[in-house]
């Protein structure tokens, strides 16, 4: 992999005319160019040009491509190192973030490889049918046409260039134009180049793939509101997320926009949990809240509890254990800045009490903070609920059952939502999992939401303002539905077929062949 | 069933107190009261307070629920009585919706019996996986929420209170508010009440089912901005759809708007077919044509063909034929005033030539008509594209196979596109079944758009303008998936799991366990 960094926007996997706008990124590895309207336009038109050539490949080229993908990710340490200059997160989570990387691409290879995802559907003809004779139907899934991914902040590789929304779009058959995050900016040229020198490998076309460097809002609403654009991934927060939902509902074609926004993900912390191992749910809870500068998505920012003897030693407990993590170093100054404002607008609210050193913020670095408030409190001011993002946690003390069940009836929509309780907690906590059931994407019993398992059943994803679009997950094999739609084929010659809809399955899929699900020809 | 028609509307299967405002049906069968904004909040409250205990029922009650509307509907005389009065259209056709109309009911009763629509996906624990242990996660879907379903006028059974929508958002666990199309509100009450006896049988909660009477645009916007409704289902004109689509965008929590808006169901017919059997398409072609006085959304408003004297044949046999349909009654007046101006609006366009009355409309019954342009023309003037409702075809006489390539290239987005062609003309036309799968939700093959079969396999939707959701369909078994959402559940105990996710799986559904699909338990 060439390891000098051009700055440049790369159109169709070429270096675009240098612009005359330039940006410096945090870690200072070089300046890199603001893309310009133009380079939105060519972008698009080379990824609609690739678009029918990419589309027709087999599976099995894109999955040799996704996997190529992952051995150049695998093997590029300059990656890590300059993923580590740019967002100061730590060399050993950025390995473990390489890993979960390159294990995506070849998650969604070996999906494709297999080939069932295409929902293929057959209802064969019945000719001498009364009244009227059964036509031949067939019907399966494919790609949506160019995706717009917006990288995410927090996840330098595994929700960025190369992350879970490229590799989902490119699996399904799309060409992918990639938004950088201006926060590592170097990184994302290094995911590019990965890209790249895979796609040369396997001889796709230049199209195929785009990377744009940006600061400015108007380029993101020009991405999205591009004719040619007709899906877009994004992660980061919820006022950008909804400023490009906004700006693609305005498109004369519209078109999915699969923003996830993040959430509090509420914990639920019931007695006879705490009775049991009170110590252990603190640790966890104190781990999963200071985990990575508190910088994930699924970062529990909202534990709440009933307000007894107990849970009041739970959350000194808590407190002295968050006063043990030392400040770390966020991903980017302004977000320091803007998780000590969260904290300052919580703290000023009558009945939320503090924990923690008065500024959050020392030389850019954000300490863990513990905010305490009543359940009344927190039904009667519903921003105790907004996101802080940072290594904080609300922790609310409940009166009663009843209440508890009135704040989770009150949470707008989650990623996840957590319940810690004993055996015999669980048996009377049917209505609670019921009303989060309505909340969140993700339920968990006894664990915690940070550590997001990419795996098929995995659901990341929840009722907005967690993301736009509830049906949706970012991870998990799931992903690929976001960039597919089904088209139906009637009464074609077998010549005219895609593979997965002839007779003979010769790709061995599962199909349902007469309402019959089947690995079978005929 | 009740035959005397209240005449009111019905919330939460009451009827809801007298309105001041009225108005009056086409077949003048009785005043339906209008809604007014307190009847909309009385409706989705009932709706979201019955959510969860209907989203709780057992797939056999919601299945059970579903065939005992079919009978009511089955065995309802009167339904056909009133919509024939109400929508003109002849009894034969109205007997064949209704059989189609069970026909979907029962259909979807199947699909949640058999069960594995859910999607369910079960990745195991595994304990002592290293660095870290892999938690159980299991995935589903389940119903998103309260439905509103707006009917549409051309299918007053089918497309309306108990049709599809309904159907698969009821099969789904989604309460659901019909709003009646005023152009048969009667025959609506009529199939409402058949949906409230069966409710009665099953013994549902009330707010499962609410049917609203109204013709005013503020009571369509104020359904879908609702904060309790969860998805829209819509069936009608692009203008009325997109008001709807945009209405719901500026919501604070954005919803799924599923509006299918019609399409010109391009046909191309290839020189081979022509010469094979030229006058066989032709006579399919104005029976597809004048179906129904061409009120399908699916009827081939434009025909498409290489401008040879063959193709000129065909075009003057196609010509005569439509002369020999008598006009007929559309559904509504205004729908007919819209065919003429329609009519009146290609006619003045420079280059387009028309066969048929003068006037389309004599004693508010249409008349088929024929225009021709040439394939330069139609490139000239996009508007030539446009729907116009009613039984008439645009034909385009191309000059070449590039110049039907452009036209296609072109065309906005469809619910169908037919190609006709000889073995010869199939063997070619691979670049233009490439071009129409961008274009269309179903391709089909020497065949008619019309007559929508109805199993899995079945899309009905499309690229916008067709629909406002290309990934989703209002016909066939996958029409339940517009209505659901994945929820994921992390370290469930079994007692807190739904039956579709437990271990034993005691509904043999298909579920991908570990990424192998099964219907084993274990």
């Amino acid at each position: 992999m060439p390891r000098i960094l051009t700055g440049r926007n790369l159109i169709a996997t070429e270096p675009a005319e240098p612009s005359r706008q330039r940006f410096t990124a945090p870690g200072a590895l070089a300046e890199f160019d603001e893309s310009s309207p133009a380079d939105v336009d060519a972008a698009l038109a080379a990824a609609d040009g690739a678009f029918q050539q990419f589309r027709r490949t087999s599976a099995e080229v894109r999955a040799t491509f996704l996997d190529r993908i992952a051995s150049e990710i695998d093997t590029c340490d300059e990656l890590l190192d300059a993923a580590h200059a740019e967002t100061a997160l730590p060399l050993a989570r950025l390995s473990a973030e390489r890993g979960r990387t390159a294990g995506q691409l070849r998650m969604f290879a070996d999906l494709i490889r297999e080939g069932s995802w295409v929902d293929a559907r057959i209802d064969r003809a019945i000719p001498d049918r009364q009244p009227l004779p059964k036509p031949d139907v067939r019907r399966m899934l494919i790609p949506i046409g160019p995706v717009v991914v917006f990288s995410a902040s927090n996840f330098p590789l595994a929700f960025s260039v190369a992350g879970g929304d490229t590799a989902s779009a490119m699996a399904a058959g799309c060409p992918v134009i990639v938004k950088a995050h201006p926060a590592h900016p170097a990184t994302s040229e290094l995911a590019a180049t990965a890209i790249m020198a895979a796609m040369k490998t396997v001889g796709l076309p230049r199209g195929v793939f785009s990377l744009l460097h940006s600061t400015r809002n108007e380029i993101a609403v020009a991405l999205v509101q591009h004719p040619q654009t007709k899906a877009v991934g994004f992660t980061g927060s919820l006022r950008a997320g909804r400023a490009l939902f906004d700006a693609a509902a305005r498109r004369p074609e519209p078109i999915p926009v699969y923003a996830e926004m993040g959430s509090v993900n509420p914990l639920f912390v019931l007695p006879g949990a705490l009775a049991e191992r009170g110590d252990a749910i603190a640790e966890g809870l104190q781990h999963s809240v200071t985990l990575g500068v508190g910088q994930f998505c699924t970062n529990p920012g909202l534990t709440i509890g009933l307000g007894d003897e107990r849970f009041d030693r739970f959350v000194r407990g808590l407190e002295s254990l968050m006063g043990t993590v030392p400040p770390g170093t966020m991903l980017y100054p302004a977000l320091c800045r803007s998780y000590e404002a969260g904290r300052q607008r919580l703290s000023a609210i009558p009945g939320v009490s503090h924990t923690g050193p008065a500024s959050a913020v020392a030389e850019s670095k954000a300490a863990p903070a513990i905010f305490v408030a009543s359940g009344q409190t927190f039904l009667d001011r519903p921003e105790l609920a907004d996101e802080v993002f940072g290594p904080s946690t609300m922790v609310i003390r409940c009166a009663s059952r009843d209440e508890m069940d009135a704040i989770a009836r009150r949470l707008p929509g989650q990623l996840t939502a957590t319940i810690h309780g004993s055996a015999a907690d669980l048996k009377e906590c049917a209505s609670l999992v019921s009303i989060l059931e309505e909340k969140a994407g993700r339920l968990i019993v006894n664990g915690f939401p940070t550590g997001v398992e990419v795996c098929p059943s995995m659901q990341h994803g929840g009722p907005y303002p967690a993301t736009t679009d509830v049906r949706s997950t970012s991870v998990g094999t799931a992903a690929i539905h976001r960039f597919a739609r089904p088209v139906a084929y009637q009464g074609f010659p077998e010549s005219l077929l895609p593979p997965e809809l002839e007779d003979g399955n010769p790709r061995r899929i599962w199909r349902l062949v007469d309402g019959e699900l089947t690995r079978e020809g005929w």
